[in-house]
């Protein structure tokens, strides 16, 4: 049965092959644990800067903004060094919007299993590279999901990097959690918002989130910020203007800047090649290489910014 | 510490008052939950037609369809019939498009609790009326998030509705399991996508969620579908058109119709005042209409609809 199916996926999904432990020890559940623990400890040592790009409501361009981030530090001197991590578990997009639907990732010698490599050297993990077809959902409540999350970081050899971008899902439940949780040494959080009013009121509640974790917020992008008509120029503003400047401001959180709603995003997205790439010289492109200068000045700064706390809500 | 205020917060959302119950007795805890099971039955039996409204991806518009339609059926003789359960719980919305912000619950006798009633007497429930903030996030993991959905639905005293239309959060995850688990004679789902291909990819996985959990597909919307400047009246298809028609009919699933991306509709919701009321006659309130007639006449003809099983998924 169908359903059945999707339970049994779930134990497929132990990435890690226990092949090498000893069944007959007592504490074996927890010698496990402790030992990817250790492992996660391992990998994440390897990875000077993370940073997870969370928001209140969906929609709202996480996905893009996080391959886009990518790109423009592979530009910048690191192709090879960076990775994204699609902890999107029940929709991943940044697969396809990386032009990397169908890839699977890739096994080694002693079990290892290596991301999907993208354009610039790009690594890529998601969930996506697991599920056997696009119309194949995730089924899962929160326990598996943050045990998928925790051998994504573990069990996953992403070698030496220079930046891992993290695309969570809306909300802050068991996937952000997670992240959080198992990340402790996170550089900080990029907030990304739609102007509308309906946005704002829900993206205070991802300001309020990384704050009670101790994660330092880089800053808010106000994303889908007004639109130019391509044909008369007027300016139309579909979901508003100002709403993540705003917010920042009401909230004492750095503003990154606006990228406005742009036909080209869209389809750049579905033609899997990010806008930076695919429109260099465009108004939107420019935009966004402002707020990726402001968040490298971030990370340059970083060791001036230190999380305050590490306590969580289980 | 605020963290712990926050797991505080989940024991204040047991809802339904314990001081009637018998603390000596060994099988409390599974008495309980029997007790509520009945309660839940007994509640959603009084309601005539539920339907959930999901999608794949987040930011699609499940919330203005949702509210919109509550009010188009409100409007067609079931006013004081129709309900709402915003079962987003982390970033609940309804509220603030019904002009409800700063609402609570409201208390009996014998601990009742009945929803807040807005416009045209629509009964709402939303985790919004539960938090001292817009600020305060709801940091819970799945369990907690499945209690306090099946509370919204056993301990509420919804009475006896025609219509209870249910805004799921996005994905195939613990809310929408919990909400298909909970309400095994739910009527069907209603699914939004925007035409974009990213999103067509994600929104297969919905339709084989609600397959594989036999809820019928009453069809699907095609949201944010094309643009037309208001200026010039050029069409600029924003996030495309036609994906949500494309999908219809490749997963041979019913289409519902295509609304148009309308700036109109942000600032609607924004002000807390549904579309179909606030511009009764524009085109996107006529696209609209036409997709409550279908869904209308799907429910009048649903007795020739069985689910076809209710196995789940844990």
């Amino acid at each position: 049965m169908d359903t059945e199916k999707q339970v049994e996926k779930s134990e497929e999904c132990d990435l890690k092959s226990k092949s090498s432990s000893k069944p007959n020890e007592h504490n074996e559940p927890k010698r496990a644990a402790s030992e990817q623990e250790q492992r996660l400890k391992m990998k994440m040592s390897k990875i000077k800067h993370k940073v997870a790009i969370i928001s209140g409501k969906g929609g709202v361009g996480k996905s893009t903004i996080t391959v886009n981030l990518a790109i423009a530090f592979a530009m910048q001197g690191y192709t090879g060094r960076v990775g994204v991590l699609d902890a999107d578990i029940h929709g991943p997009c940044v697969p396809k919007m990386l032009g990397l639907r169908g890839q699977k990732l890739v096994g080694g010698p002693a079990g290892m299993l290596f991301p999907v490599t993208g354009p610039l050297g790009i690594k890529v993990v998601s969930m996506d590279f697991l599920l056997p077809s696009d119309e194949a959902p995730v089924i899962w409540r929160g326990p598996l999901k943050m045990r998928v999350i925790q051998q994504f970081l573990s069990d996953i050899t992403w070698g030496e990097l220079a930046f891992l971008f993290i695309d969570l899902p809306p909300g802050t439940g068991d996937e952000p959690l997670s992240i959080m949780q198992l990340i402790p040494d996170m550089d900080g959080v990029v907030i990304v918002t739609i102007p509308s009013e309906v946005s704002q009121v829900v993206v205070k509640k991802a300001i309020t989130f990384a704050k009670q974790l101790g994660v330092p917020i880089i800053g808010i992008i106000e994303n889908m910020s007004g639109f130019v008509c391509p044909e008369c120029g007027a300016k139309i503003d579909i979901f508003k203007v100002g709403g993540g400047k705003k917010i920042a401001e009401d909230s004492s959180v750095p503003y990154l800047g606006k990228i406005p709603i742009d036909p080209e995003i869209c389809s750049d997205s579905d033609s899997g090649t990010p806008f930076i790439i695919e429109h260099s010289t465009s108004p939107t492109t420019k935009a966004f290489k402002e707020i990726v200068m402001k968040i490298e000045h971030f990370l340059e700064n970083k060791k001036n910014i230190k999380r305050t706390h590490t306590t969580y809500v289980q």
